[in-house]
């Protein structure tokens, strides 16, 4: 089953039921609530993190339980069982055919997806409970952005309203720093109507194809919270469907907000099935690794029929936005021949051999209104690629990858012609001081399209290391005002990410995600800064972990140096020992600092200063004074 | 031994043994080399890393040895038998000789050294090559800054001065993109006489005790490399003498440029000694640390004297530099009192709470003079604490933060009044947008003394992942200007680092520094990032792993995709799989930039445009146009 590892199927099968453990297990002290909006069916999941009191020594208040956004699906509902041969509820299926625009076709209509029902070879990896797309009925648009132009507030719209203003109980500590968000647009509170005009403007996008009904909306753009994407995929040399459809639930268990299926391997199209139908979040692709498939790797054998083909099997399956390289123009192609590492992103590379070879324009950019008419009879969302993109920090914002960011500008109002969404990806390998300026950049000739960014990797130095190089440029960049980062594992540049790497890699884009929305001053992002910090002071050691962001890993540390239980509860922290609790002085500087003030009140000031002194020294006597805590 | 992991002896011993091998195993490829200065005995270190050619089907060319800063010391040079029992070399020994205003003292000085020779129960744990320690002569000031302003070029100046070149051989690609460094001088090249004008201006550090012979000399400042520290030491639960050894020289080897000693368990001076003896860079510590140890934990209990005999202790170990926290000023306390984290810093919170019980100034302020007169008389270099660093988001540049910053600078005024090296410690716990303004307001008010900060966090959420919260805050500060950076392990907050922590840590640091480093345009940084990207591009694996900032580890991640030797040396990356090979069609690109220059220079433009393109097809055939290499 898997020639990487060498499993033997007793092995395989323990590995399975493992993953699906891990699939379903609440993360500790959590509970899923969901707050409804103005219709029962608008049902908004956040995960509530429950909090232990303050010890009596130090107030003893409640603290309340923290609401947080949830990524996870009902896979960490106990109230819904998963099966995942069946697939997940269809939570937006109502709001579909209410809207009264779309109609269930007969059968798929693509060539390639036809063929693939019919071969009877895949008949046992086929996911059984296929049903018949959805598609726009004719001379109707089916976006959401059309929605919004129109006025019309869609419940994706109240939904994710709902869910960005992450709403605490009174009560919650709020306070946070005014951020700094070059022109973005931080609301107090998130509205329906904002949402909409943010779409209609095409400054966000709701990535949610018709034939994906089962996805929890979700808004990227950079008036909202920053998104984080994760890559998986099976290549030719590994891995099966079930490690992708665990790698997915794995992926949105730790907070990807959305989820590209790179898989080039073989049975792209039945993994693809698989993902989608288990997916809580939008699926994003590649449609052209699927189209070169298709012609045995021979770039140059591409044709728009095959790749027009591919669109519409992927938009049948419910792909929520497709990644298409449609800015490498020939006369772009030259430009990269100085550099020191050429064109490292595949679709570009395969775009620019295929554009050698034929001597003629990029067939993404010369069919693309014809790409778009198909965009919008299912609602798939571009995410305009960004072919060009620089390999190295030597080839970071040259001719070449500018040139075609341009063109990603011009595309981005064609696409909004036909009010398709649009979104526009970025690099790559870019030195620090060279960040805003792609940013800067982006925002002026893509007007506000969402910006999503690879990293970028702020040095080349650090292979096996790379989540943390593109970490530093991921927070810059979004801090700049990037609406989605896409992570980077432990592997970039060496192979395929396992399961712990797609971890790592969530985990820390997670951080640079939420650095981002603390430095732009999102409402609320503090929240739970707050309270993880006034847990960790007040050494509620438990409430400090299941805050985490990874709440397992923090636990596991700390138990590492903390072996015993009674030094678990220790009212010390670790990192000093029994004698430096330098947490513990901050009570005594309180009782001091309300002392000072009660007693400045009633005292002359200047001849009395010397007593003053003396009756403070003494006051601090009184007051507890110790530095310990016995356990 | 190991009351934390419980190993038996047996395994304590394998252990040991593992760490001697650890110690000295030279990196992959690399080769120990020196250049000479102006006398023999100025030999200065780096570690050339060799690369294999091109391949001959992409040019074929030879690829120049690269050379970097080496901070393992002589551990790592085969032709150096290491004995930890003796100590290392004393390379500065005559240069310290030379100057003729230091003398060999009888014996300790200090009370407390004194006591601990005579204690028989400390006797087999004790250095057993204790050297009586060098004073400076009655009258004598023996700082790099006192010869500095008198114009004299110190060794220590010169040899610094060839390392921070890292002269490369003529012909490596040395290409740099025009950095952004705020106002901080970066030179083509730096020169004996500009390290000389730096130190005498205050604006670099070179930690060098005249106990400490042992150190290859290095400078702190921000318009030289960012530089990078290390905490070690053991504390009242854990960790042995060996343990800490084994964990310094770990932390060098992976390019630790100083290293703190934090220990705060029992006989933490002869733990010092051992790794003053044994370690090739700058040592500092926390005298008030050990202070507290001699008054059994109770801060009120310090006094002058006790702290004083404590700096003259270790200024005779050969520590380099000791963070004193004279800016906690009895009026600063108070503002700590509506903090969410209260005072984090234990020194801080060890004055906080010996200035409320005494109702006096800290002791510090007010002996900061007689301070500064222990410090020249044996080239001490201050790391200015800060006490008062925010221990959360919500706690950042607040008032009693920036209070004892001001104070910091006016106390580096003191200190230079007494030629006695400053560097300024910073926070903390601080959000993206919010970290400039503390290396602005540094570089102000302490006239551009380097900056020396721990991290900063850029969100609190993240426990067991905050070598990452940091490493984003650490990155942005080392290139507004910050000189050195404090590590941050992935166990901070949680429990005491590990071995793997150390490394996970240093590495971490190691990319922040040098992210810095290239957005700041120093000249050579980006030398390494040019060299690994075109090992990557071509498919030179081992170089590419050699080139890494931890070759073990991009080696491993490697292998563990590829396990197969076909597969190692396979022509395609292991994300893409054989038939996407995005690398490999950038040669077909300059192939066909090539033919299109030619091209141009000889056809008429309009008319013959399509008989041009066609022209352009069949070269473009004719050259290969293959995606894929055989291996």
């Amino acid at each position: 089953m898997n020639q990487l590892t060498n499993l033997s199927p007793a092995e395989v099968s323990a590995q399975h039921e493992q993953d699906a453990k891990d699939l379903t297990r609440i993360l500790p002290a959590s509970n899923k609530v969901y707050i409804e909006g103005s219709r029962p069916d608008i049902r908004v999941p956040f995960r509530e993190i429950s909090l232990t009191d303050t010890p009596t020594g130090l107030g003893g208040e409640q603290n309340l339980p923290l609401r947080v956004y949830d990524t996870s699906g009902v896979y960490t509902d106990p109230n819904v069982s998963i099966d995942l041969n069946k697939g997940l509820p269809w939570i937006r299926q109502t709001w579909i055919e209410e809207r009264d625009d779309t109609e269930v076709l007969t059968g798929l209509t693509s060539k390639f997806g036809q063929e693939r029902l019919k071969d009877i070879r895949t008949a046992d990896i086929r996911f059984a409970h296929i049903q018949n797309p959805r598609r726009a009925k004719a001379g109707k648009n089916v976006t959401q952005m059309h929605y919004a132009k129109q006025g019309i507030i869609t419940p994706e719209m109240e939904y994710i309203a709902i869910r960005e203003n992450q709403r605490q109980r009174e009560g919650v500590d709020m306070r946070q720093h005014a951020g700094q968000n070059f022109g973005a647009q931080n609301l107090r509170e998130i509205t329906p109507e904002f949402v909409r005009q943010e779409i209609a403007a095409g400054r966000a996008i709701i990535p949610a194809n018709i034939n994906h009904p089962e996805i929890e909306p979700m808004i990227i753009g950079r008036n909202f919270l920053v998104k984080i994407n994760a890559n998986i995929g099976n290549s030719a040399l590994g891995s099966s469907i079930h490690e992708e459809v665990a790698k997915m639930t794995w992926a949105t268990r730790w907070g990807a907000d959305t989820i590209m299926d790179l898989s080039t391997g073989k049975n792209i199209h039945e993994t693809r099935e698989w993902i989608i139908r288990n997916s809580p979040v939008p699926i994003g692709t590649v449609p052209i690794y699927q189209a070169l498939e298709k012609v045995d790797g021979v770039a140059e054998d591409l044709t728009w029929e095959i790749f027009k083909d591919t669109l519409i099997e992927q938009a049948e399956q419910g792909v929520d936005y497709f990644t298409i390289h449609a800015g490498v123009l020939l006369r772009y192609v030259p430009m990269t021949a100085n550099r020191l590492t050429g064109i490292v992103s595949r679709g570009g590379s395969i775009m620019a051999q295929w554009c050698l070879a034929h001597h003629q324009e990029n067939f993404l950019y010369t069919h693309f209104d014809e790409i778009c008419e198909i965009m919008k009879a299912y609602d798939v969302s571009f995410s305009l690629g960004d072919g060009l993109r620089p390999g190295c920090v030597q080839d970071a914002n040259d001719e070449a990858q500018f040139s075609e960011l341009k063109t990603l500008g011009e595309l981005t109002h064609r696409a909004w012609e036909h009010d398709v969404q649009v979104m526009i990806e970025g690099p790559g390998h870019v030195p620090m001081h060279m960040i805003k300026e792609n940013m800067d950049l982006q925002l002026e000739v893509c007007k506000e399209a969402p910006f999503y960014t690879l990293g970028p990797l702020t040095t080349d130095i650090a292979p096996g290391y790379d989540h943390i190089t593109s970490a530093i440029g991921a927070a810059m960049i979004g801090w700049y005002g990037t609406a989605m980062l896409c992570y980077v594992t432990p592997k970039e540049h060496l192979g395929l990410p396992n399961k712990k790497d797609v971890k790592d890699g969530i985990i820390t884009y997670k951080i640079a995600a939420h650095a981002a929305d603390l430095a732009k001053g999102h409402p609320g992002a503090q929240a739970r800064d707050n309270a993880l910090s006034k847990a960790r002071f007040e050494f509620r050691w438990e409430d400090q972990f299941n805050l985490a962001l990874d709440p397992d890993t923090a636990r596991s540390m700390h138990d590492e140096t903390m072996p015993k239980e009674a030094h678990k509860s220790a009212h010390f922290c670790s990192m000093c020992g029994p004698k430096f609790c330098s947490m513990k002085i901050t009570q005594n500087v309180r009782d001091y600092a309300q002392n000072q003030k009660n007693a400045s009140a009633s005292e002359e000031v200047d001849s009395e200063v010397e007593s003053g002194l003396q009756a403070m020294k003494n006051a601090y006597h009184e007051h507890g004074q110790k530095l310990y805590h016995k356990v």
